[in-house]
């Protein structure tokens, strides 16, 4: 593997034009580096095997827990324990980096319209 | 664990006032995110068993590797191959986020007066 490095707005710029978008743009040792656009309410799902990091990079994104809200501005992260449920918001959209091991179901343990098998790299 | 945000700027606002600071600010599975700041020239080494993800988030990084030199700013990021021999460098400083598994030693596998044997959590 020949290191290089790699623009989050470059990659963001190749994105489809629709409100939920999410590329894999590297990898380090098994685990995936994603950039994800989304505008809406995502859905409540947890991930039962691992934990889950969103680094904000563009407007503001509510992580709604069972518990309570966290808002998230560009500048902040958050690891989403293992097992978790928590439901991503944005009524204006977000733009961030998601950190996870390969493979990971974007809706975790539940299976839906939006549950995507593949991911595809940008 | 409960999950909560982190901000980056904060927590570099807490760092010693140093050309060389390191510590850690979360943990996904056995990952560790730091936050690095650094002036000047670090060493030639690599990490045999792990590859290494920088992200940049205040001022330049010259990337240094065998073979090239690369520039980065923030909101660009890079991963070092497995035993990959590099150098970060940087005239005026640069802030970054480092992910890699816990307990890698900041100078690989070379071992000299720079080199830490724990990184505090801040």
């Amino acid at each position: 593997m020949k290191p290089s490095k790699i623009n989050f707005m470059e990659k963001f710029s190749k994105l489809p034009d629709e409100d939920y978008s999410v590329r894999i743009i590297a990898m380090m040792n098994n685990y995936e580096f994603k950039i994800v656009k989304f505008k809406g309410e995502f859905i409540w799902h947890s991930h039962s095997n691992t934990d889950e990091t969103f680094i904000i990079l563009d407007g503001k994104m509510l992580m709604n827990f069972r518990d309570k809200v966290i808002e998230l501005s560009p500048g902040e992260m958050i690891v989403i324990p293992k097992g978790m449920e928590h439901k991503p918001a944005s009524e204006k959209g977000y733009k961030a980096l998601l950190i996870e091991p390969e493979g990971v179901p974007n809706t975790g343990d539940v299976d839906n319209e939006i549950t995507m098998n593949k991911i595809e790299w940008i």
